[in-house]
């Protein structure tokens, strides 16, 4: 496809359908975002994920109720990347938890994710209150 | 130096000295935070900065009256890393500029900055009306 550097809108309109699809509980479309090399270390520090297991980790993701909201407008930049804050709240056996993240995508020529970083460590998930 | 990993407590803290030396205008203390062998990419997709260049680039950053601001709380991570969204205020010869970055910080073993991410592109960057 096109190797010409894409307009940063295009970074940013990738990691705003990846909200989208997380809370529309869509994984496919999740997926479709992600090149097929694709490389993901979310929490950043873990082990990274890749081809069978980023599918399978977006098909549990959409199982926990997920609701991401943007803490700040999503940021490009003069490269291939973007990044963003938010909050995604799950729910899970155990609880209903909230975890402040900024994640980054790093893209390949065809515009597709071919890296993704979650920076999120242990003092920045909360569990909350039962309603 | 300590070889433990680090709290990610320690490296959100060091990301708000960032913060706080760029407000105060005391590049030195911004210096300080990085290792010798540091690696600034800011914004990404411009050349990196080592060295030298990384020192003037502070020294110059604190003469155009910095302002930053956190858009949301500092994130760490599982491992030695932390990410932050903040808006930063800048006052040029050309005009007053507000610009929406994420920045992330990587650390080497002695809780020192050894590689920083800005991610911002052109459609981040607003100039300001003036007062």
């Amino acid at each position: 496809m096109a190797d010409a550097p894409r307009a940063d809108a295009h970074y940013k309109a990738v990691l705003q359908a990846y909200i989208d699809g997380l809370n529309a509980r869509d994984a496919d479309a999740v997926i479709a975002l992600f090149a097929p090399d694709a490389v993901i270390e979310d929490p950043v520090g873990t082990p990274p994920k890749r081809g069978e297991a980023i599918d399978a980790w977006f098909r549990g993701a959409v199982q926990v109720e997920p609701l991401l909201e943007l803490s700040a407008p999503i940021r490009g930049s003069h490269g291939a990347s973007a990044a963003m804050a938010f909050t995604v709240t799950t729910t899970r056996k155990n609880g209903r938890f909230r975890t402040a993240s900024v994640d980054v995508a790093y893209f390949n020529e065809d515009g597709l994710i071919e890296r993704f970083e979650g920076h999120w460590g242990p003092s920045d998930r909360v569990e909350l209150a039962d309603d």
